[in-house]
């Protein structure tokens, strides 16, 4: 059996991470790759009750220190019970977000100084960071264009309602953090049709997919 | 006006410090001692929603590392929305548990390393430490059989539940603090009655309680 491969979806509003995740995850499926599909903040009971108290309220509600903790402790929740328990057992992990949104949004929007982030975010993370990282690139004037159409589930629009320049922060430190780390961020043009899209990203883990499917 | 007093009472379960608190407050107010009473974690709606996760459900629903951010985030809200306020108008704050009792819970009888959960506890605490931290000592066999009285409010005997060794483990992590911090600590017999237990902590606070009267 090859190893399991962790892969994280990143990007900002719209640019179609939950859509291009699911796509993913049938294809993987076509290729008998036994795996998990997961998102962040959640995957697990007490994540989704640290989640609950992130996306619901006023964008005031918490300042970035604090969610920095909060999301970190979803996130310890999430890998604790579902994502190392996953590829100890040989499944690769699909995620829609994870560490890199934490240290963007609350390094670069939110001004909490970038070691403290990246400290925090570490500790928990520890040995198990993304072997791939698929960065979903979109402009957030067009994002937040395609993000605009009916969702369900609880009110998760906190986000949406900050403003385009914040979200044009987000897009860059994504940008910039993919140039620091470049053997494990896949860069995606997601501005194109969703089958272009999803076309790109096996394309970009093609390598990987082989080995899996060979396995 | 002399500086506003930051006071924090320790200690295990049933060590009285809820009661102690408010006979505190009525020695303030009786010496005409502007001051607010809080305690942790809470003390204002967002680090209640916090708290209520922590406080409900199975002993084993978070592990140390996640209880160790939560309670930090908890803190950061209270501090910045009562603490610090409340000590810039001049007030006394009188917090029922702080810092140490998460550095001593999580530390030492959840075993996070003690770098680590002082590294967390004081990015969150930064300039406002405690002046003065009253620590109720008392046996565990002692504290807990007063512990088990009835109690008003949603489930929080959530720690009640953990073991007498988990309880002795924290009461030797408070004393060894006490010992390092003479400073701030004032070591207060518990076991005492109500009414020497309140007189301990007057004269614990001799100089302070003479200025503040004076101011």
């Amino acid at each position: 059996m090859s190893n399991p491969v962790f892969i994280t979806l990143e990007g900002g509003e719209g640019s179609g991470k939950s859509t291009q995740i699911k796509r993913l995850s049938q294809e993987l499926d076509a290729r008998g790759i036994d795996h998990i599909m997961t998102r962040e903040p959640g995957g697990c009971q007490s994540a989704l009750d640290i989640r609950k108290l992130l996306v619901e309220g006023d964008p005031d509600r918490w300042d970035g220190l604090s969610e920095l903790l909060l999301y970190n402790a979803a996130r310890h929740e999430h890998l604790r019970r579902v994502i190392r328990p996953a590829l100890r057992e040989g499944k690769w992990v699909l995620c829609d977000r994870f560490s890199d949104s934490t240290i963007v949004y609350q390094s670069l929007a939110r001004g909490i100084p970038r070691d403290v982030a990246e400290y925090i975010t570490m500790l928990i993370v520890q040995g198990t960071m993304p072997d791939v990282t698929l960065l979903l690139d979109i402009d957030p004037t067009e994002g937040l264009k395609r993000a605009k159409g009916p969702r369900l589930g609880f009110n998760e629009d906190r986000f949406e309602k900050e403003s385009l320049e914040f979200h044009q922060k987000l897009r860059q430190g994504f940008l910039d953090m993919a140039k620091e780390q470049p053997q494990r961020f896949r860069m995606i043009d997601a501005f194109q049709s969703e089958e272009a899209v999803h076309e790109d990203i096996i394309t970009a883990l093609g390598d990987k997919l082989l080995r899996g499917t060979a396995a």
